[in-house]
């Protein structure tokens, strides 16, 4: 609905509408009362709203994330940023916290901002909240895979296939029994992960043990607390594969606190391979994402589809990025495999 | 300068600004440039810029942090986050990368913006570029030092009482040759820390030795390098107190790349207590500083003077927070003092 729709709706001339939005004080209360709910009704987002001097782009561009505390978010925020600041745009960084109504408190404050495009990470917002959006004239980016989101074009790694080779790897240095810890976020990756663990255990006929899959927050302290069942087992598994580098460091605190030996008595294997799992000790053996470059790819992509005309290319395109295996040491088995690191 | 100061200056009426703004397809477009080049001259921030739809607030603060990487701001940006949550408003974090041009594109965009309020954390900002921002009636706080800001609400911490006492820590338990290793960010707080460690050493009547002090990028990196070159001297100090946690995992890093066990050779003492400090092989001795807790006090500071109606309360206030020493076990001497974990 545009500025004379609300004008006629609301039984007023369009510099009414106009004085309502840009001089309140001078417009009658009841007359701008009435404009105000039309104006709501409509979910009418003033254009002017962010124009700025140029009248016509901001030069900013938003980052939606779903946790500031998790290092690897902070590294795909990097990248973004790093192709935001080479096109002159600034980047505003915005904490979901897991929580989709903080999400679509962002995104609604994002649009009202005029944004010139949206770049979410492991997002929970669904196809509508993302159609608001980009009704706006916003073109949305997603990083990372979710559940529900359809329409959107979308950078992501290949979480099964990469949940596959590590589990396989810690298979093909002599471990049977294995467990995993996954993040309850990002779900739909996790979930990925899970699939690729079960799909390396079974083409080796080794069977699913259901205790030794376990659920915990994607956190330091959730990857403890975690280890901690796996270590009070009466069969103990002698490896655990955990879904983030930050469960694997609250697996190794555990092992360290119960005194357990990594990797002599029990291999970890993180995934996302973050600044800090180069540091901790034993150094850990994890899976490369490739966080920057999905950032750098993400702005990029994001960045064609504002150069790109109105409904010119409005096909959705996806960049499907392979991870590698990163190996160190909290594996093991030196005697078994030349260890790289 | 407003609206009626500007048509009057370009010689047009008060409706045809307005409509300029509003909608400049609808004017001349030599009147149209009149107008915005008074406007430009003006800096003239147009208030209905980000009004929404209630018109006063936008119910959104913005946080500018000099590096996304480092998980210690990032602990901070949570605790204003954590409040502003709170208080139903919306946090915009920029990173400003520690380069001052950045941060005034940053300042720019969020005036522009209308965010409610503005927290800088350890900025690179001068008190004009404060000045402006507050010209446009969006409150300003300060967390941590800047040499450059005077007129300003402050959240900060005793530096160089924190390293006075981590340095008077290393001297009690034994160590006279304590080299420094602080960073090159942010540089009033590292000044302080340095003028803490000289303290410590001369009320001991211990020489300074200008070949133990080192100056590096606040980073892992730049602790490693740093590191290496202490390693490599002559006589090469008994302890290390590195000015951040990020750069003391550098140094515990090259101690291990070059064989000298920590802190049996070598004590390594670092500042911040960011979550990885404990987490790090051998558990890092460091100052506690309460990231988290600046972060809510910062915010709650700047929604005081958001809440305060104007002029009403202009003094400045200042929060000096002091630091604890987190005794773990990097810094040894097992026999001389019980270690706390």
């Amino acid at each position: 609905m545009n500025i004379k729709e609300i004008a006629k709706k609301a039984g007023v001339s369009v510099a009414t509408v106009s004085r309502v939005l840009n001089h309140p004080e001078s417009v009658a209360s009841d007359t701008k009362e009435r404009i105000l709910t039309v104006i709501k009704e409509s979910e009418y987002t003033p254009n002017w709203f962010a124009r700025g001097l140029n009248f016509n782009k901001t030069n900013t561009i938003a980052l939606l994330i779903p946790n500031i505390l998790n290092p690897g978010y902070m590294e795909i925020a990097k990248g973004v940023e790093d192709v935001a600041h080479q096109k002159d745009y600034t980047t505003l960084l915005c904490n979901g916290e897991n929580d989709v109504s903080k999400e679509r408190r962002y995104a609604d404050s994002l649009i009202k901002r005029r944004v010139d495009g949206i770049v979410l990470v492991s997002s929970l917002l669904e196809d509508e909240d993302v159609e608001l959006i980009k009704k706006q004239g916003i073109p949305v980016v997603l990083i990372g895979e979710n559940r529900n989101i359809s329409d959107v074009s979308i950078v992501r790694i290949d979480c099964q296939g990469a949940a596959y080779k590590a589990v396989r790897h810690l298979i093909d240095i002599g471990y049977r029994d294995i467990a995993i810890i996954y993040g309850d976020t990002p779900e739909i990756e996790n979930m990925r992960k899970l699939e690729g663990y079960r799909h390396a255990l079974s083409e080796e006929g080794i069977p699913d043990r259901e205790e030794l899959i376990l659920v915990a927050p994607n956190t330091v302290e959730g990857g403890y607390i975690a280890a901690k069942k796996l270590i009070d087992m009466e069969k103990r598994p002698r490896a655990i594969f955990a879904s983030s580098d930050l469960l694997a460091f609250g697996v190794i605190d555990a092992m360290k606190d119960f005194g357990l030996k990594v990797p002599e008595e029990i291999a970890v294997m993180g995934f996302d391979n973050i600044r800090m799992s180069n540091l901790i000790e034993p150094k850990l053996t994890t899976v490369e994402k490739p966080m920057h470059k999905m950032g750098v790819l993400g702005a990029r992509l994001l960045f064609d589809l504002m150069d790109s005309k109105e409904e010119e290319d409005s096909a959705n395109r996806e960049i499907l990025l392979q991870s590698k295996l990163k190996i160190r040491k909290s594996c093991g088995h030196r005697e078994r495999i030349g260890e790289i690191f």
